[in-house]
Formats: C-alpha cells, sequence, structure tokens
C-alpha cells in the first residue's frame, strides 16, 4: 500500500437534501482512485420547480467520466430514493450491481422494465458474506427501516473500516425482518471503525424511536372497533406495517384487500424474494363486493395524496366497484411528507365529504418512523466508536445538528453536502475538494439537466401566459397584410374592453406600418419590436408582461 | 313583520376551506331578502393549481345581481382572508362598509389603492354601538384573535340575535387589546340568541389554547441568551407578538430594527388607529450598521418562506445593508401554513448554510395560535345557548367535527359548505337552495373566473411543454415553403439526436406535401393534421405528447 493512497467520500446526492441518494467512495492515489456507488435514488418533481418532470436524481457527470474506474454499486434498500434512477443511470456506468434479495428483486424489475439486463443485478447475502470490489471489501449489515432487508454497509478499504449506515431504525421488534442485534454492531466495531457515514433524518426527534411492533395493539383496537368499511393506507412498501394492518383487520374477522399496483408487487416481491412468509390471505378487489362492508378491510396505496392512487380514486368516487360511505373509516397509517400535505388534505376533505371518519396519526399511535431518532443515533455512535462521523441522509440542517451531535461527543465530524469531496485518510474528515453537481431530470423519454432551460420556460409561460405572434415579410422586405397573434393562458379581453389579441394586433401592425426598412430587413430588430409593443400592450391592457414567441416569415428566402 | 319573511345565511367563500372569507346574511320575503356582507377576503395562489394568479376571492356573482338589495359590508378584522377582496369586489357591491378602527385603516387604504372613495368605509365603534342596516342590527363584539381590535358580530334581526364569531379565540391576557370577557358574552346571550355562526380552525386542538402573553417569558429567556445578533419573524398584521419580540430586545438591551413593508405598515395602522400607544422605539435599518451585533434585534416579515420577504433576502445575503454569519440566531414566532412548507424549509436550509441557529415552534413555546381550540368552542357554546350553531372558517372537515361536536351536545348543527342556503327562521337550520359559487381570480389588472381556462392552458405548458407550428398556404391553396417549428418548454433533442424542431417540421412537411386539396382547403383539417403529426413525432422523439399552436397564414384571404 503506497503512502500516497487516500480514501475518499463523495456525496453526489441526498447530502443537502432528503432524497436522490448517491454516495461514492474512492481508495487509491490521488486522481486516480478505484471507485464504489452506494445507492442511485431519485427524488420526486412538483409543480413549482419542476412542472412537467417525471423524475430527478443526481447529476452523475463526474462518476461517469470516470465509469472506468467504477467496481461496482451497492444498493441499499428498495426505497425510490436509493434505487429508483439505477436503470436510468446505469447505461453512463456499467458496473455490477450488488444488493439483497428483496431489493434485488426490484432492481432486476428496473433494469429489465428500460431494456438493461437483469443479470447485471447480483444478490449478496448478509454479513458476513462479501464482495471484493477493487481494494473494497463490502458486507451488508442487516437494519432495522420501513422495507425489509435494508441495510448497512461495512465496507473495508486498506485505509480502515467504514460503516455506511443506510436508512435505519433500532427496532428490537421490526414486526419483518431481523431486530436490532447489538452484539452484532459491537462485533464489526471491535477491529476498530475509521468513518461512520450515518442517516440524519430524524436529528430533531428527542425522543427514542419507537418500534414496529408498538403500532400493532392500537391498530387492531381501532380496527375492530369499527362500525362499517375499514380502509387505511400505508407507504407500499413498508410491508412490515401491510402486514400489521392485514393482521389486525383478520383479527376483527375482516376480509383483506389490497388496491392499488405498487401495494401488490410489493407482497409479490416479498414472496418472491423469500422475506414475506406468512401474510395473510387476501381477496381480489372484484370479490369484495358480495363481503358485508363491516366484514371488508382494504389496504390502500397513495398514503401522501398521491392524485391517482388507490385513496384518491376511493376519495373521488366509485374505485375498482367500491365506493365509500357514512360511517366507514379511513386510517392514514403513515405521517405526511412535507410538501405533501396540501394533497392529502384534499383526501382528508373529500373523504369528509362523504362522511367517512378519517383517522390520522396526529396522536402517534398509528405509524412509526422509519429512522433512527437522536438518542438513537447517539447510541449507534457509541456502539461503533468510529474515528469520525459524517452525516448524510438529510437537508443541511439536519447534517448540520448531527454533525454537532457527533462533535459534542468528542468525535470528529464535518458538513459534506453533495459535490464535496473528503479525504478519510487521517485523523480527522479533511475537505479535499468540491465538485460540481447538480441534478438530472427524466422528462418523458428524456434525460435533461436542471439547467438546460426547458424547464425555466415551462414555469415562465404558467406564470406569466403566451402570446405568439406571426408576420409575413414579402420579397420586397414590406410587411404582408397584418401580423397575427395568438394568446395561450391570458385572459380574453382587458382594460378596453376589446379582445386583447385584436388589440395588440392593431398595435403590432402600426408599427410594422411605420417600420423602417432597415429594421424590416432585419428579423432581429423585427422581433425586438414586436416583442417590445406586444408586451407593452399587454401590461397596458391585462396588467403582465407575458412570454412572446415571434416567427418572421420571409417569402423571400 | 310577515310571516313570511325568512332569515337566511350563505356563505360564498371561508366554507369548506380556510381562506376567501365571505358570508351573507338575508332577512325578507322569500327571493326578496335584504342582505348584509360579513367579510370579503382573499385566498393566495399557487403554483400547482392557480400559476400566475395574483390573488383569489370568493365569486360574488349571486351577490352582484343583488347588489340592489345589500345594505351594508361587515368586515371583522383586517387579515388579507377577510380584507383582502374588498376593493376588488366592492364596484360590483357599492354598499357603504361598516369596521372598527384599525380594520378600517386598512380598508380605507385599500380602497383608495384602486382609485375608490375611502369615506365609503365607516368607522363604528365597539358594541353597544350599532348600525342599522335594513333589518338588521349589528354591532361590534371586539374578541382576542391574532391582528388588533378583530371583532365577532351581533347581528339583531326580527327573528332573532345571530352571534357571527368571526376568527376569534379566548385571551384573558391578550397583551394587545381587550381580554375575553364571559360577562359581556353572558350579556350579549341573555335576550337568547338564535344562531351562533362560528370559526372551526382549531377543532382539532384537544387542549384549551393558550394566551398571547404565554409567550413573553419563554421568547424574553430566549433571546437574552443569544450571543449575536437575533433575528424574528412572524405575521406582520400579528401587533402582540411584534410588541413582545420587540419587548424582548428592549430587556436584553437590544435595538429593534423592523424590516419589511408590511410589517412598518402595520405599525403605522397601529399608532394611526390608536391600538398601539407603546412600541418600544425601532431604529431604522440604515442606522443598524453601527450597532455591534449582540446588541441587535431585528423582527422581519416572511415567517410563511414568501420568496421576496425579508427573511428570505436575508438568508441568501445581504439585506439593507445586514448579513447574517454563524453564531447569530433565526426564530419562528410562527407556525407554518400547510402548503408552505417547502418555502419555510428553504429559509432554514440557507440558514443552516450560513450557520445561523434556528429556534422553531416544535416545542410550542415561541408561539400561541390566533384561533379557539376545541375547549374554547365548547366554552362558546355553552356562554352563548344558541338554538343552533352552523360552523364556518373551516376546511369540511372542520366543520364537519365542529357540526359533530354541537349535536353531540345537544345543540341542532348543519355542515354548510360555500354555496349553501341556510333557512335558520324555524327551530333547525334548513338547507333551502344551493347556489352555484366559485372562484374569482384577480389576474395582473383583470379579473377572470376560474373556470375561464386561462389558469388551465398555462398548467398545460407548464406540464406538457409547447410547439407552435406555422403553415404559409398560397393563393392557390398549395403550402408555402415548409411549414415552421419553435419550442417552447421542450428538449432540444430527442431519441433521433436530431434536433427535435427539425425532426418535427421535416414530418410535418411530408404531411403538407401529400396532403390533398380538400384538406389544404380546410384550416381545420390542415390544424388537426398538423397537430397530430407534431404530437406524434414528439412522443415517438421525447416520450410526450406537448400542446400545439398552430397558425396557417393563407396569402389568398
Amino acid at each position: 500500500m503506497s503512502s500516497k493512497n487516500r480514501l475518499i467520500y463523495l456525496p453526489l446526492g441526498g447530502a443537502g437534501e432528503i432524497g436522490m441518494n448517491a454516495y461514492v467512495y474512492g481508495y487509491g492515489p490521488e486522481g486516480d482512485e478505484r471507485l464504489i456507488l452506494v445507492d442511485l435514488g431519485v427524488t420526486f418533481p412538483d409543480m413549482d420547480g419542476t412542472p412537467g418532470v417525471d423524475l430527478i436524481y443526481a447529476d452523475i457527470a463526474w462518476l461517469a467520466e470516470r465509469a472506468d474506474r467504477l467496481e461496482a454499486i451497492f444498493i441499499t434498500h428498495a426505497h425510490e430514493d436509493h434505487i429508483g434512477a439505477l436503470s436510468l443511470g446505469w447505461p453512463r456506468l456499467k458496473a455490477p450491481v450488488y444488493t439483497r434479495a428483496f431489493t434485488g428483486n426490484h432492481a432486476a424489475r428496473k433494469m429489465e422494465e428500460r431494456g438493461l439486463d437483469p443479470a447485471q443485478v447480483q444478490i449478496v447475502d448478509r454479513y458476513p458474506q462479501k464482495v471484493q470490489a477493487g481494494p473494497f471489501s463490502v458486507s451488508f449489515l442487516p437494519v432495522s427501516h420501513s422495507v425489509p432487508e435494508s441495510s448497512g454497509l461495512v465496507i473495508d478499504t486498506p485505509a480502515g473500516r467504514i460503516v455506511h449506515s443506510g436508512d435505519f431504525k433500532l427496532d428490537r421488534t421490526p414486526v419483518v425482518g431481523e431486530p436490532f442485534d447489538p452484539d452484532l454492531w459491537a462485533e464489526i466495531a471491535a477491529p476498530g471503525v475509521k468513518l461512520l457515514t450515518c442517516d440524519s433524518t430524524n436529528v430533531f426527534s428527542p425522543q427514542p424511536g419507537r418500534s414496529e411492533a408498538s403500532v400493532g395493539p392500537a391498530i387492531q383496537q381501532l380496527v375492530k372497533s369499527a362500525p362499517a368499511m375499514v380502509v387505511a393506507t400505508t407507504f407500499a412498501s413498508n410491508i412490515a406495517r401491510l402486514k400489521t394492518l392485514a393482521e389486525a383487520g383478520q383479527a376483527a374477522g375482516r376480509s383483506i384487500v389490497l388496491m392499488g399496483r405498487a401495494m401488490r408487487r410489493m407482497i409479490e416481491a416479498g414472496v418472491e424474494s423469500g422475506v414475506l412468509t406468512d401474510f395473510p390471505t387476501v381477496i381480489p378487489p372484484e370479490d369484495a363486493g358480495a363481503i358485508p362492508r363491516e366484514n371488508l378491510m382494504l389496504i390502500v396505496t397513495g398514503s401522501q395524496g398521491e392524485r391517482r392512487a388507490a385513496s384518491a380514486q376511493l376519495a373521488r368516487g366509485k374505485y375498482m366497484g367500491l365506493e365509500l360511505k357514512e360511517g366507514d373509516m379511513f386510517l392514514f397509517s403513515s405521517k405526511t411528507i412535507p410538501g405533501n400535505e396540501r394533497g392529502v388534505l384534499r383526501i382528508v376533505n373529500a373523504l369528509s365529504e362523504k362522511g367517512v371518519n378519517v383517522v390520522d396519526d396526529g396522536a402517534d399511535l398509528y405509524h412509526v418512523s422509519g429512522h433512527a431518532n437522536r438518542p438513537d443515533l447517539l447510541e449507534v455512535h457509541r456502539l461503533i466508536k468510529p474515528q469520525m462521523i459524517i452525516p448524510m441522509h438529510g437537508e443541511h440542517r439536519h447534517l448540520r445538528a448531527h454533525a454537532a451531535l457527533a462533535e459534542e461527543a468528542g468525535t470528529p465530524s464535518l458538513i459534506a453536502p453533495n459535490g464535496t469531496m473528503v479525504d478519510v485518510t487521517g485523523d480527522r474528515p479533511r475537505v479535499a475538494e468540491y465538485i460540481e453537481t447538480g441534478r438530472t431530470y427524466l422528462d418523458g423519454s428524456v434525460q435533461i439537466g436542471a439547467l438546460d432551460g426547458v424547464v425555466r420556460d415551462r414555469i415562465r409561460m404558467a406564470l406569466n401566459g403566451l402570446i405568439v405572434i406571426t408576420a409575413i415579410i414579402d420579397e420586397e422586405d414590406e410587411p404582408l397584410g397584418e401580423p397575427w397573434v395568438e394568446l395561450s393562458g391570458l385572459p380574453e379581453t382587458g382594460s378596453s374592453k376589446a379582445a386583447l389579441a385584436d388589440v395588440i394586433e392593431a398595435d403590432l401592425g402600426q408599427f410594422l406600418a411605420r417600420a423602417d426598412d432597415k429594421t424590416l430587413a432585419d428579423d432581429d430588430a423585427l422581433e425586438q419590436g414586436l416583442r417590445r409593443i406586444a408586451r407593452q400592450t399587454a401590461l397596458e391592457e391585462i396588467g403582465r408582461k407575458p412570454e412572446v414567441i415571434t416567427v418572421i416569415s420571409r417569402l423571400s428566402t
């Protein structure tokens, strides 16, 4: 091992935001490190900043340019913010993908859906099994989270051991999957850990996290007490919760119906990968109509208010032959992710109009988080005893609070948002370099850069409306007829009460009639003039300056 | 009094939503009632549903058509969701406006700003002073809320007394304004109350509400403990809170700076109307630079993350010569209204990047709500002892829960969302009729209907992008040259790697070349064909079908 080798950590996504995780580790001579990528997830677009976009993931240009040095991709768990961009980015990376079985089931399907070879995804058993990837020896450490077979990674390098926590909580009774095993963590810590890269999501939650098993009794009681139909929603990937909900239904003598494609897929993946062996029997939605509603329990997708999910469909009206009525109960066994409040409330109010009793998690009875709270983070810090801690998986405020937590306990730390290449070879983390990072949009079938201007133009049209001007200039450089105006997203009439398009056309016609030969011969000058007049007239008429597209057709050319 | 007279209640806005309040009461023969309007407020647009819109208020068409029967408009308090549309709707209503002094200061300014006569706003003293408005005798009942001189209305009619709560809480120590006076409420209840129309905002809050005065000590302690500059934000109209914050700064020996236009205006209105007499001395922002930062406290606008407010400006960089630094403290003395989470978190994270300590109201220490909680609502129900209760000011879920609360205690109630005309003449509320209601948008300087399609077109352009096609057809009905394509909000290249505009133009050119005479002579057929080809080509190239604007110029016409 050359003393010039260094060990680096570089988050491309997920540090400084919650979503689109993508973390790089490297070992080797500076600028020639061998690399591994941990996770390649998406984040979801919204109308505010990314209208029309389908998915967002980390800009992996830096890594793609060094794809020849990329040894492997490891996926920690099957949540979209960790796995969702695998098949989008893979063609530019072309490295083998390692996951555990449940995650691999999803990964392979995603590869297949985009016409890629699912055999690129290799299933790995849990620790102590190891994957050798260049200078890295990596094993999957089982952790509890809100999806089966979630894993941290134990990454051994010539410069020491890294523990990459993944998304995790400490759960001694997780309902599905392996319980938290402090002895195992101690065993992993024993040889000494150089770096703990650690989930920061719940650093602001002051109480110790509660176990998945703790929601069971409350849900059982609630379902038992319901006089009519019960509908419950949660994240489709939270199979433990689906099981808890289904068991509560079963205990109350209800037939269970799963609704929503994502939910059926998750159960399927659970059975195929072997993590789910004893899920209560479910009946198909089409058989539910024959069952008295007080004997039915639907478990449905759409806990975040998604417009097309089963919960929204049921809130609007009949869905797959079933309709909610006065006296039914709807349980949100979930929390609302910031930004989704309006969508969720839209459903709650639509249900209220139907007379449905909505039970949400206001009292913290029917949902627990999948992330480690502040005391749990401290427990892991103490168990792992790392030389340094770098917080990940959080907005800047989370990273900052988590770094402070580590430093207060005497462990060197660093706030390293996306693009911060950190040298962890020495005793303390040290910023080596700042890499340009950003976001890539999947837009229809095309991948575009966040700064390409495409989305900016959409937002401008939405905020300002649009005027399209067409003018024809004849062979003599004289206007042929009047300019023509089409409007989109603008009021039809303004202050003068005449049609806005007509008023603008009249002003543009005057401008063309008075324009000098030089202007008429110059497309740019002409466009600029037409645009200026159109915007000025619009401002007078309707009080705003719209976007303008000008098309000048020259018959001479 | 004819036995055929009836007393009606009709919410046009604010019932089934939080925002754009507008409540009508009527008394007289059916279909010929004399009317009063209580409040005319706005709600705020968002990118999801109303991009580019400036303000939203209730569609008052029903009332405008009956403006000759409208006796008066009463404004309960100076919040935008109660007063914001007064000057927008007034020209169609033209009735005298009655308010108390502080509210009137704002109302008159709003009238003036739109070129209307501020003298239409008449200042009224509190109960027992009365305004006679046709068959209605109305007085302003002082209530506590988060803006000075908030009022309920005591509305006497030949059919009995109505108490319209307005937005209120029960606060015995409100810092600014009149404390809750149970004796006064009992006096008002004494003659018997027919109808209580009641605020429902906090019906889901199970604990009794806390007093405005309760936040003072915690804020004082916090400000005192801060080592460097302190910045605090709250709603500009919450003058009591501004005072509490300023006094905390003063007690810690800090100079107070108010930042943000809305905040300075509110203080001005408070002084002008006499409600604010002992606000601590403030210094202008330009003098703050000379003062050591540990002796400064800024009170700023933008508690909801508004991009142009002082808080956002300070989070981004220097604002009015002041800049936040590592170790400064930023206090949100406010709660985040659902839907505003992203904007607020954007600021929190930007502050985190600067090393600023952000204190929010996670622990309920530094903010109290201005609305009555569930136990307080019950207390008012008991004090007023109305014959019936109709919940208002709430989403459907709030109205439903509030109606259930009333019914459980044996008081007849009714869920009456916007457009529900309720006959309250008898012993119980009874739906008389459903009126068509909706929303009116202020869009630039123009008022448009929510269903006019203007905003729908904006949303479509934002979600789908836009293709503009121009084609010229000559005097012989033959295409002249090639069709021309402009793109907006679309990727430049798609699957074929050629410029998307070129690919579409080529396909359109082929279509035109092959089009038969009948199609070429028919604008509709031509447009339809061009649109279909353009969308199909886009789908193949970029995986989406954009909006299309087609302009066909015929040289013959």
